[in-house]
């Protein structure tokens, strides 16, 4: 498939420079950006009339089939939340079950312009299936903890996974200190170091989470992880909400990725991180992710990328914190390399064809003093056009065209009725 | 003109149910809602399938016009923005800027199901135009201060707009203490006894703005307003961010409106309202609104609603903090009641036909376990399928039926660019 599109602005996220011109595609890969008319065989050729191409966005912590969870249980407690409702439902989830709500989630990370996941969950055959099969990119990571998973298992997952599909990939992970015992957190670390990976995990998502830590181990999770040596390969945090100063330099002398996730972060009444902070201590490397449906409860970059601004701004009482192009790079660049995405960062010649084509003639977008700040502060799903991945259509003004979406829905709600009974 | 819509779920907002039916109005009032099939001469009879109808919402705080500075000047420090930015700019404003950024913003309402605004700005005769020539519901609230405009001038305008057109109101109000010499403040009291109105201002935005008024006057800005017996008819303020438990206590008694602001407030870095605590305190009176969009930067009650409640939840340390239903009642029929559109409130037979069809067939409103929740938590402007302002549909599948949106956006930029050189 060659695709072209023209009479485009192209932010290719290398810098703040807006291209009016044009971007082709061959096969999975960008083969053209510039302002010269090209000429060839294309299999479509888009008028964008003026529109925006970005890079997709990145999801950088998410758990996709959390969808079955919507609004199912939400102004509750964090602990009742947890282990009343979210526990006992998630153990009812068959294979089916999570194929329908990764293909739900899947749908509506098309809808905010998000082109992958990296997403922590469980039933990887039934999960890789359902991403494939509508040629959505994900990466896999490692969710291992004391209620299931070995570091056997592990390790299989990361060879399978990450020789499966050129749309999955498979970075190691666990899911937090809290549920996890020394013994696997020192065999994690072995498993890291045996194939010089990154590391991932839930760190300091909560101030419990960090004081049940201190008192168990005299350190935070971060300096217990780093005294484990899980980070020698590089790595990082979800959430992060709760660091200190040593946590911090840990992060910025190992390069590792603080994904910060402010919805789900309000909504569980978790905190605010300390990103301004963090930057202040010499930490470069930031993503977003939306967590899951179940805490957030949408899949919205748009959400993320204001809250993950304005939080920063309140927090720190000044309005110039944290300004719109920086998040826009957390979204898009800051996530693909957190994730190892390297060729899905930003829009060149030879990286994958990933994108989102925002829609500018809505009032929202209007007038256009600084495209950027459009996106960041007043940016909303109905922006998004179109959403491309490895160079193929797959969402286009408001038709999903790789899957059939009220069967989706039909299918979503029988089982979510089934699994929740309500 | 009379419209039947049929296979619809209606959340009225009388209470929590849905009504799985039909609604039908009559000019511009609903005339039947309920699981009957009606019969008649309708001008348009339109299958919901299955989608859902609410009230329109109510954007209780807004300057609708200054869409004109979307974008141009954030990442600044509030005084630096307001004094070097917005007030230079706001000068060069003419009639005609007025009456098309008026149109832009209006539109933008649309798009997220708002059907009237409560809106502090100036030029009002261009202003009120904009609103009538496009079939939108606005309540003017009167701007005076220092810099601009007389109490002799606010009486006139009371007078004129409130019998204008069935579409347009007005409130007593003013920019805010800081702004405004207390002889003025003085008139302004006499103003609303004379003719029994509520009073409306921005209050306590922010906290330097009550040390000032404390430094002043030893009080805070809504104890001085109290004293001067603004209040005696009702009113309210616009943000609220740094309340005392004695300013909790007068909106109390006297029965005042908070409208809160969330997103400007976190973009401008003021602070968090604190509106647990001012429910504790026995308030019970509180609606929503957006701001401007030079501070917000947007129009969409969606984002406010998130913030409405994930802020107090992260505020309080508290996940069940603000449950979503209360939200979706201050942005309903809590901002009809500030703004005195009392047949506006809820849907009900006999009341305005003001409301939003909102589309559930979208990844992000799915699986249905909650539809309150899924719209405040879940919900976005891409959820809006036709917004209706008395009894006429104004903006359906992405179209604007009463102003050509092309002709908008052209002569927006335009205009954007004589006054503000980008």
């Amino acid at each position: 498939m060659k695709l072209r599109f023209y009479n485009a602005k192209i932010l290719t996220m290398e810098n703040e420079n807006i291209i009016n011109g044009e971007l082709c595609t061959d096969g999975g890969l960008i083969s053209y950006i510039g302002s010269e008319k090209q000429n060839g065989d294309f299999d479509r050729e888009i008028d964008l009339c003026g529109n925006l191409i970005i890079p997709g966005f990145k999801d950088a912590h998410t758990h996709t089939a959390m969808t079955f969870l919507r609004s199912f249980a939400d102004d509750l407690p964090l602990n009742d939340w947890l282990y009343e409702q979210v526990f006992p439902h998630e153990a009812k989830l068959t294979e089916e079950a999570i194929y329908v709500f990764t293909q739900l989630g899947n749908m509506e990370y098309l809808t905010s312009g998000i082109t992958s996941s990296f997403d922590m969950y469980f039933k990887l055959p039934s999960y890789a299936k359902a991403n494939t099969d509508m040629g959505f990119r994900t990466v896999i990571c490692g969710s291992i903890n004391d209620f299931g998973g070995t570091v056997e298992g592990i390790e299989e997952e990361y060879n399978t996974y990450n020789n499966y599909d050129p749309l999955i990939s498979y970075q190691l992970g666990f899911h937090a200190e809290y549920t996890t015992k020394l013994e696997t957190l020192e065999a994690l670390a072995k498993l890291a170091q045996k194939y010089k990976s990154p590391m991932f995990t839930h760190n300091s998502e909560t101030k419990a989470e960090v004081d049940g830590c201190i008192e168990r181990y005299k350190m935070t999770p971060t300096q217990l992880f780093d005294k484990l040596g899980m980070f020698e390969y590089g790595g990082g945090g979800f959430h992060c909400v709760w660091f200190d100063e040593r946590d911090m330099e840990i992060f910025r002398d190992k390069g590792l990725y603080m994904v910060t996730n402010p919805a789900s972060n309000l909504k569980l009444a978790s905190g605010i991180a300390p990103i301004c902070e963090m930057k202040r201590h010499g930490m470069t490397n930031f993503a977003i992710g939306t967590d899951g449906a179940a805490s957030n409860n949408c899949l919205d970059m748009f959400k993320e990328m204001f809250l993950a601004a304005g939080l920063q701004k309140v927090k720190e009482n000044d309005a110039a914190a944290c300004p719109a192009f920086g998040v826009l790079e957390m979204a898009t660049k800051g996530g693909a390399k957190a994730m190892g995405l390297n060729d899905c960062d930003v829009l060149a010649a030879g990286k994958r064809a990933d994108l989102a084509v925002i829609d500018l003639a809505q009032p929202n977008m209007q007038p256009v003093h600084n495209i950027a700040k459009n996106l960041v502060y007043a940016g909303s799903k109905q922006n998004v056009k179109m959403t491309v991945i490895d160079g193929k259509i797959l969402y286009e003004d408001g038709k999903f065209l790789t899957v059939d979406a009220d069967e989706v829905y039909k299918r979503a709600n029988k089982i979510a009725r089934e699994i929740c009974g309500d």
